[in-house]
Order: C-alpha cells, then sequence, then structure tokens
C-alpha cells in the first residue's frame, strides 16, 4: 500500500493491472509489465499447486463457454479454476447442443451468463466472437479462441513462460517449424517476442505455407530480426528454442520433402544441447516419440504450464 | 420452533412446505402462501449473492437430467447450486449421448442417479416426464422443463418473482404479446396470476394463435379478466407489464401484419412511462435491440432472477 | 503405525495396497485381501454418506475422461469424487467432440490431463485403452470400461461388494442368466469369485450364447465348481444369488425360447426365499418391473452401492 516508487514501475504496472485486465481477447493487449506481473503469478501457482495447496476463490464461479468443443483447453481452464478453490459451470459444444444457443446473439447470451458467473471463458467459432463477448460481459471474459484466423492469448502466454522459465526473452533465438501461415501459435508467439530486445525468429516452412507479410512487416517495425527458410537443418542448429507445429500434407505439393519439418534423431542430433523443443500438440508425424524421451523435449511441461499460466490470469481478472 | 402460532399462518405454510414442496414439477402446485415464501427466500438469495456470500450446502449434490438440451436453463440451476455451496453432476443431452439412457425407462434412471445425489433437476423431452419421475424418486425432483405441451414451471416464477419485485401483483394489468396457443410462458404465467386479485390480462396475438380454450375457461372460473386482441397498439397503452414471446413466422399467414407484435421505438411510445418490458429469451425480431437501452427493459434482470428463485426453490426442497 | 503383525497379514496388505493399487486396469489385479481392504473401506463410506458427512480431499481433482458416453458410470463416478469433498473435470464424449481427441493417441491426452487432474477415470472404446493410459499416466488410472471384449472392473468389484454385504462368499451359489459368451459383466465376476472358496456357479443361457472356453478353464484350474445350463427354472432354486442380464433377442434362434431366461411372477416362486437378485442395469424385458416390489430385488442397491466402493477405490488410489 504505502510501499515506495523509487522507479515509478510496480504503481504503474497494478494500474495497468487493474486498468487492462478487465478482459482478455488478444495476446497484443499484454505490455512487458502485464507479462513479468503474469509470470510471477504463474510462478506462485506452481508453487501453491506443487505443496497441494489452494486459494481462496471459494465463491467464484467460472463458465466456460465453448460454442465448439476443445477438450484439453476446457479441462485446462476447469481445473486452473478448481486449483484456485473456485467452482465452474461448463457447456462443451454450445452450437451443436442448442439451438437456443445457436439462434441467439452471442451478445445475448454472455449477458444472460454474466447473471450467473464471475467470470467467463469463450471458444468461439467466428473470429471476433471474443471481441463481442468482452463488449457486452457484465463478467470478465477470456478469449479461449475465435476462429481459425482468430486469436488463441492464452496459448501464446503459456507458450511464452515456458520459454521464460528457463531462458532470458531478451536476445532468444527461436525457430518454427511447420505451417506458417496458417498457424495460429507461430503468429501469436511472434507478436508477443516482439516486445522483447534482440530476439531472433526463424520462421522455417514450405515456400508455399510461409509466414505472411503482416506478421514479417510487424516485426521490421519492431526491429526484430527474422530469416526466412524452407530446409529445417540448416537452421536448427542455431535455436535456443525448437518450436514444432503441424503441417497438413494435403496443403503440401513436395509430400516427400514434408520430412524436412519433421523431428526425429536426425535432427535431435544438429540441435543446441540446452535447446528447449515445443509443441502446442496435438501431434501427428511431425514430432517423433523418440523425441519424448530427449531432455530438450518440454512439450508436455508446456501443456502443463497452461495451468498455471491460466490459474495466474483468473485471479488478475478476478481481482 | 415454539413460536407463537397467534393467526395460524406461519405455522400452516410451513407445513404446506414441508408438505408440498418435495418436488416441483407444475406451477399449480404453489399456493399464494407458497409463492410469498419463495419469494421471500429468493430476496434474501439476492442479498446473499450480491455480498458475495454462500449457504452451507456443501455436503449437497444436485444432478442434472437433461434429455435434451437446455443450456441456459441448466447452467443457470447449476449457478443456483454452487451460489448455495453445493455441488453439481450433469449430463448436457442424456439422449443424444447415450443410447443406455435412451433404452432405459425415466423411472430406472431416476431411481439410479437419485441414488448419486440429493435433488434431480430433470429436462425431459416428453410431457409428463418430470412427473413420472417424481413419482419412483429417492430424492426431490424439480421439474427444467417437459415437453412441448407440458410445463416449465420455474420459468413462470421467475417470471412472476420479476414482476413482485417492482410491482404489486394485486390490481396487475398485464399484456402478453406473441404465440399465445403453443406459448409456454405466457400460459404457465396466466395460471400463477390467476391466484391474485383484480388481475387484467391482454392476449395479443394473430388470430390463428390466440390463447386457447383451456386457459380462458381456467380465467372464467376464477373472475380473471382478460381481453383477446390482435392489435398491440390498442392495448399496450393499459399494461403495467408487457411480456413479449416470440411468433415463428411459418406458423403466421399474414406476414406483413407480424409488426404488429413487435416491440421497437414506435410501440415505447405508447407504453406507460413505469411499464415494465419482460421476455422470457431468446429473441429474434420481435424485440429490437434498441429496446435494451430503455430503462422498462427488464429481461436481463428477468434471467438473473432466475438465479435467485432457483436457488430459493433449491433451499425449499432440500430441507 | 506401530500395530502388530502377528499374523503378518495387515502390513502385507498394507504394502500390496500401496504397491498395487496405483491404478485400476482389470479385476484380475485384485487379491482377497484387496477386496477385503476395499469393502472395508466401502463400508466405511457407506456409513459417512449415511450420516451427510464428507471427506478432506477438497485440493484434489478427478478427471472424468469418456471417449463415449456411459452416463450412468460417469455420474456414479463424479458423485463419489464430490462425496469425497474432491472436484471434478468432465468430458460426456471426448470422441464425438472433439478431432483433437480423437487423432490424437491416448497416451499423449493422458499426459496432458494428467498434468491437470489427480486421478484420471478413463472409458476407451478400444480394448485395453485404459491399460495404454495407465502405462503412461503421472496420476492414478481408473478403467470405467473399455471396449466390447474389454473389462469394467469397478463394475465387478460393486457386484461382488453387495452380495459381501449381506452374504458369505465362501460357498456361494449364484446362478447367471443370460448372454455368457459377450456378457462382460459375468466374465469379470466369474474372474473374481475364483478366488473364494467352495463357490458353485450355474451359467443359464441359450446353447449358442454359452460362457467361453477361457473362463471355464480359469474355473477348473481354480477348482470352482459350475454347471452348464439351458433353462432357468432347473438351477434357480439352487442359487443364493441370481444374477440377470441382458440377453439381445436378435443373437438367438429360439425367441419363443427366450422367456426361460427372464425373471418373473413365477420365477421368483421358485427361487430361495433369502436369494438375492442382481442386474448391472439397463434392462429391457428379462427383468419384469412386478421383480421390483420383491424383497429379494436389490439392483437399485447394486446401482448405489457403486458410490461406496468408487469412493473406497479413489481414497485408495489417491493414497
Amino acid at each position: 500500500m504505502t510501499m515506495g516508487s523509487d522507479n515509478g514501475l510496480r504503481p504503474v504496472n497494478g494500474e495497468i493491472t487493474r486498468t487492462h485486465l478487465r478482459h482478455v481477447v488478444e495476446s497484443q493487449q499484454f505490455t512487458v509489465p502485464l507479462l513479468m506481473e503474469l509470470f510471477d503469478r504463474s510462478h506462485e501457482m506452481e508453487r501453491i499447486v506443487r505443496r497441494g495447496g489452494t486459494l481462496d476463490y471459494q465463491n467464484k464461479i467460472m463458465a466456460t463457454l465453448f460454442y465448439e468443443p476443445s477438450t484439453r483447453t476446457r479441462l485446462c481452464f476447469e481445473s486452473a479454476m478448481l486449483r484456485l478453490g473456485g467452482r465452474v459451470i461448463s457447456t462443451e459444444h454450445a452450437r451443436a447442443f442448442s439451438s437456443e444457443m445457436e439462434d441467439e446473439q452471442v451478445e445475448d447470451s454472455i449477458r444472460i451468463i454474466g447473471g450467473y458467473s464471475d467470470v467467463i471463458v469463450i471458444r468461439h467459432n467466428e473470429e471476433g466472437g471474443a471481441k463481442r463477448a468482452a463488449q457486452v460481459s457484465p463478467v470478465p471474459v477470456i478469449n479461449a479462441g475465435d476462429g481459425n484466423g482468430g486469436q488463441h492469448p492464452t496459448q501464446a502466454l503459456l507458450d511464452l513462460y515456458t520459454i521464460y522459465r528457463e531462458r532470458s526473452l531478451e536476445g532468444l533465438s527461436i525457430a518454427f517449424l511447420g505451417e506458417m501461415d496458417k498457424g495460429r501459435t507461430a503468429r501469436s508467439l511472434a507478436y508477443l517476442l516482439a516486445k522483447f530486445d534482440r530476439v531472433k525468429i526463424y520462421f522455417v516452412s514450405p515456400p508455399e505455407l510461409q509466414m505472411r507479410g503482416d506478421i514479417l512487416d510487424y516485426l521490421d517495425r519492431h526491429g526484430v530480426r527474422y530469416e526466412i527458410e524452407a530446409d529445417a537443418s540448416k537452421v536448427i542448429g542455431e535455436a535456443d528454442v525448437v518450436y514444432q507445429t503441424r503441417i497438413r500434407p494435403d496443403r503440401v505439393s513436395d509430400q516427400p520433402g514434408l520430412k524436412r519439418y519433421r523431428i526425429d534423431s536426425s535432427v535431435l542430433a544438429k540441435m543446441k544441447k540446452n535447446a528447449l523443443i515445443l509443441h502446442p500438440l496435438p501431434r501427428t508425424v511431425e514430432l517423433d516419440k523418440t523425441v519424448d524421451g530427449d531432455p530438450r523435449a518440454r512439450y508436455f511441461q508446456q501443456a502443463r504450464n497452461g495451468l498455471f499460466v491460466r490459474m495466474a490470469l483468473l485471479t488478475m481478472v478476478l481481482e
């Protein structure tokens, strides 16, 4: 309360939190101080969960309103709320179940369900659905993914937290492998990484699926160095983090060439000894099961970090 | 415990509660004293929720057994139980999911699930389903809607509570707009209103969708005044409450005439200055979004009142 | 802690519990001492539930991961966890809802959801699915049924507990009526019964649906007496327990003969006066509703016992 403000940062930071974290709609809304507060809290949540503790949210209700199913994301959010001591009401597949939900404008649903809950986690099938929800909601809204071209900010936040836990974000070198043009994950994380100094990004993808101009322009404007590559083996040895994502084979003409974007034992041999291997999961063939035993694999930890980051986000929006 | 019974009413009332509120199957089972007890409790729940409190139901389990989905009703009941401190087990769509549930007689399912819970909230696809459930259940049953021609008593109760919170039910003037013949809402609420003195009801509907004889006969027998109208503009200025419901366009021959049953700014101008506008939601075109900003609009509050009324009902059947 | 070990049994028993009840995958893994510990705990759970109490599991989360729906089993497990004071995250129908869940290997799903929960209850559509889950899970796994030819161990355990509560398992005489060849219930319970002395089993079934050789060989090796019968009336008077299961009519050539495997008033007249009538439910025509009123009927109690046995199992794997 009466803490010194010798550098002016903490109180401002606190203000930012209270002002800007009413809703979580897109990753761009997170400033560096807000990210650091989120990560401090996430780390604290990790400690609480490890010792089997809980927090004091027993009178708070989270509604998970999923217009399309996303089982792992939903279960992660629900676990996060329960680990805080809170309670959950839930719909797994609102659109398929309920003509009432389909007919109804999302705005009306949100106004109603906002009367039954203290925070709404929404997965909407249309880009912009979460933003529309936030504009009318009487309670905080967290975007758990909206549309294919939309945002999935909590995925990007847990990705960044996973790196932050083990590496300095400043001066980080990261290689993305997979579909860049439609890869929501790589796109969102690129936005967040651009907030940190001296980051270097490698986009490794078949040419027809490469990262689109909007992100590259954004990186240019923010002075972020990047390289466009078609062959993972050329850059894989440079990366502190190798972030693998899926490639749908039907989107590529050169099918045999797909092996250049897969991680197997020969690729492992070329990586830095202390690199981190990430993947948003689920995986298909692009990430071989033999990688699971490699000490650099972090994708299951990454999934688990989603719990801590979502717990932290919930504490911030419920404040 | 040893309270006086100077007027004989409270103990009797208490008896009625304990005797008659084992199950909630249809709105007709509610006497005026029981309604008043319910509304007193609902108001108390409103206060508890507003101050972020809870009650002492942590060892009670509510099962929501929905043979067909009704997402908003289910989430409202679940929130109500959680706000009481209780716990919930749930099935969103028993019929579609589970051949076992489809094959099985509802009586067997209820006997089994009654062994796992302290109260069952049932939504059944057949008229009379809730009554059949109540006849065999080892625990209280609450009807959350059964069939199209059936009952949805908690909707009628929350509608009545919404009016009661702001107006005297005695001498009330109310206009129903929309489909009267198949409108479960208007039919159920008419039954409840007939219990109060000097009520005046306007049924405003295209002639082919007007209120059926069974309700009109019931109102005649109970001395309730009503008028049958085909044009909202003629009576809208008389109503303390305007209760709007949906009209399915394919049920009407005079499509352009449908606008006579819609609420927009020109209709608003004709209403009483302190009228209340209700709607069970979801809405389609019959209730324009511009009405949302009108100080007389109460439909979102009405939905939220469902929480308090259902909390109150749960406390009554769990006693 | 410092209890005597005069017979060497309890500490060993305790060891077995801690060693062997990490996961519950198949009924064969249960030794007699482990069964006795389970049943002691189940009985204690019965007492706790009867007095409206709860236990101290408020910081534990159970995930119910049902790849195909089984509403009653899922609700029973969820009620069990809530009655312990614990919390639940749930998916009713993972396979239908979620392409991500369908594409993904069950191993990856389990590793991820094991990061969000303290125990996973899995219903998998393929035989062996639960075993695969247990092999990689970071938390205990309980099999709630896997495939048609697979196991459903908690059903067999609750069946055995229901008998144990009222009869000595040693010297027990039991008649199974119904489909023996594909009847998961009869098969699993036969395995468990073979662990007790002087058991006599009657398999009563149309010849083409009789018990298969693998079980009969197993019983031979364990010295269990059994008889193969095609007509219930010949043996029904000998049985302490009559365990009825379903026969799908399309699997039988002699349709009129099916009545020989049904329980109605004439069959009731031939049973022992203190026999117990069990059925896993749901039922179709093979178990007449008139039996419900017979004092020997135990099938609803049997379903309810599932709650106590599953509570007990959860306490054992969460230790």
